[in-house]
C-alpha cells in the first residue's frame, strides 16, 4: 500500500531523472473560467505524460538483479513509452505487448525509445498469456500501468511539486483536478496532498461513456464502464478504477467531473493559443472542467493536472479548426 | 550599455514575475541532429514570448513617477503583448501604436491584456509621428523593442538561466543558438554567458532572406535587408540590427545561421510530436538550425532558445499537415 513515504522515497529517485514541470497559468483562462487557474502540463514530462514518473519509480525499486533481467508491461500508450524509456535509461531490456492494430507512430515511437515491442491480435489471441509466458520464460517483472504501489509512488511525485509550487504562489487551498483512467495518478496526488496540502481536494476527471471513477465514488462500489473503446480520449479508458487505487480515493476525493469529448478539444485549442502547449483529449479533460464546468467547483483556485500531449496531427488540427 | 550587473539586477526585479522556463529534450531529437540538444522554451513565458522578460525590466526600472504615468510601444506582435502585459501587472497604463491591418486577434489579445490600442494606417499615416504627439502629449515613456539597455537587460536572464540550468546537467560547452530580430535577446544572452559560461558561444538564427545580422556579423558593419515584411517569420524581421545589440554580438557571437521557412514549419512539427511545445516559425528558426544545419555546428550540446509560440492556427495545422 503506497504511503507518503513511499512517495517521498521515490521523489528522491526521480530526483534529476524526471522534469519538475512548472505551473502555467494566462489571464485568458482565468477570465473564462471566472476563478484562477494553474496548469501543471505533464505533457512536457519525459515521452510526452506523466507516465514516466511511475515507470521509473517501478524500475528503480526494484532490486538490481531483478532489474536486470527486464520488464514488461502491457499498454497501446503513455504507459508503454514511459516504461521503455525509462528501461533504456536504467540500461535494461524491456517487453512491451501491444495490440497489432494500435496506431503505426505509437508501435514506432516504444520501440525507438528501446522497448521491444511483442504484438498479438486482440480477436484471436489472449493478452494476458501471451504476457505471462514470455515473463515466465525470460524471467521479466510485470509493471501494471496503475494498480501498482511504486507506480502509484511515482505519479504521486506530481502532488508533491503541487503542494510545494502552489505554497510559493501563497495558495494552500483549492481543487486539484486529475485526469483518472484506472486511477494511479489520482489516488497517488490525493496521498501526497493528504499531508502537505491538507485543504486541497482532488477531484477526478472522466469522460462522458467513461465515467467508472464518478459513479464509482457516487455508489461507494467499483463499477465499469460499458465499454473500453470508442472515445478520442483513448489515453484514460480503462474497465474500472483498480483494487489498490480505489480505496484510496474513495477515502481523500472529492466527486468526479464528466466532460465530453467536444470540451476536451475545445480546452485543447485553448491550451494551444493560451498556454502554448500539446495537449491530447484524455490529457485536456481536466482542463475543460476547469473551464466549462466551473459550476462544479467550489473554490477559487482550480489547479488542472494536464496528464499528456501524445496526439495524432490529425485530431490536434480537427481541435484547432473547430475551436480557434 | 548593458552590463552583467545590470542583467543580474533584471533578474532580480524579474524573480517571482516572469517565469524561470525549464530546458527540455527529446531522444528523437538527438537521434535526428546526432548531437544533444537542449530546448528552452520561452514559447511557455506569459504571453507566449521572451518579450515579457524585457518589457517587465524596462517598466521595473523606471522610476515609479514616471512609470506611474504609462508607456508607449510600438508594435505589432510580441513585444506589444510583453509591454501590455508588464504594465497592466505594474498598474500603469500602456499605450501599443499597432497597424491596422495587423491580425485581429493580435490586435484583440493586446488589449484583453490591458493596453489601448491605436492603430495607424502604413500606407497613409507615420508611426513615429503619431507615437511622438501622443508620447508628449501623455508624458507617456517610449519602450523600444530591441535597442534598449533594460530591454536587452531583461532578455539577457534567459542566458543566466541557460548558464545555471545547463550547469546543473554538467554541461559547460555548447552553442546556443538564438532566433535573431534586432538582437535584443542574442546580445543579452551573449553578455550573460560571457561570464556566466564562457565556453558557451551563442548563433544568431534568421530566416531565409531576411539575413541582416548575419550579414552584418560577417562584414563587421551593420547591413540591412532589401524588405521587412513576407515572410511567415513575423517575429523575427527587423531592417538591422540595432546600434547598441551589433556591437555586443559582434565582440560575443559566432557567425550567424540562415534557415529556409519550410526548414522552420518542420521544426515547429517536431516540436510539437517531441516536445509538446507550440511554436511560432520566428520562435522555431533556431531549433530548425540545430537540427538541418549540423554540418554549421562545432559542438556536442546545441542549446536552442525556442523563443515565441504565437501562431496562426492555419499555419501550425499547414506545418503539422506537411511535416508529421
Amino acid at each position: 500500500m503506497t504511503s507518503l513515504s513511499m512517495i517521498n522515497a521515490a521523489a528522491k529517485r526521480l530526483d534529476g531523472h524526471a522534469r519538475v514541470t512548472p505551473l502555467l497559468s494566462s489571464p485568458f483562462l482565468d477570465d473564462l473560467a471566472q476563478r484562477r487557474i494553474l496548469v501543471k502540463p505533464e505533457c512536457l514530462q519525459h515521452t510526452g505524460s506523466f507516465k514516466f514518473r511511475g515507470g521509473w519509480s517501478a524500475l528503480s525499486a526494484l532490486d538490481k538483479a531483478t532489474r536486470g533481467k527486464g520488464v514488461i508491461a502491457y499498454s497501446s500508450g503513455n504507459h508503454a513509452q514511459g516504461i521503455a524509456h525509462a528501461a533504456t535509461l536504467h540500461g535494461v531490456p524491456s517487453v512491451i505487448v501491444m495490440p497489432a492494430d494500435a496506431p503505426q507512430l505509437k508501435i514506432e515511437n516504444t520501440r525507438a525509445l528501446g522497448a521491444e515491442v511483442i504484438l498479438y491480435d486482440r480477436a484471436s489471441e489472449d493478452r494476458d498469456a501471451i504476457g505471462l509466458a514470455i515473463a515466465e520464460e525470460r524471467d521479466l517483472t510485470l509493471i501494471k500501468p496503475f494498480d501498482e504501489p511504486q507506480v502509484i509512488a511515482g505519479q504521486g511525485t506530481v502532488g508533491l511539486e503541487i503542494a510545494q509550487q502552489s505554497k510559493e504562489l501563497g495558495i494552500t487551498t483549492g481543487e486539484v483536478l486529475v485526469n483518472c483512467g484506472g486511477g494511479g495518478l489520482t489516488s497517488g496526488i490525493a496521498l501526497a496532498l493528504e499531508t502537505e496540502a491538507p485543504e486541497m481536494q482532488v477531484r477526478p476527471c472522466e469522460p462522458t461513456g467513461f465515467d467508472d471513477v464518478t459513479r464509482s465514488l457516487a455508489s461507494g462500489d467499483i463499477e465499469c464502464n460499458s465499454q473500453t473503446s470508442g472515445s478520442i480520449c483513448d489515453a484514460i479508458l480503462t474497465p474500472s478504477p483498480g483494487q489498490i487505487t480505489f480505496p484510496i480515493m474513495k477515502r481523500l476525493c472529492g466527486s468526479g467531473i464528466v466532460v465530453s469529448e467536444d470540451e476536451a478539444l475545445h480546452a485543447m485549442a485553448l491550451a494551444y493559443s493560451r498556454l502554448k502547449i500539446v495537449l491530447e483529449p484524455g490529457g485536456a479533460i481536466s482542463l475543460a472542467a476547469a473551464l466549462f464546468h466551473g459550476k462544479d467547483l467550489s473554490s477559487d483556485t482550480a489547479i488542472v493536472v494536464a496528464t499528456g500531449g501524445n496526439v495524432d496531427p490529425s485530431i490536434f488540427a480537427q481541435a484547432l479548426q473547430r475551436f480557434t
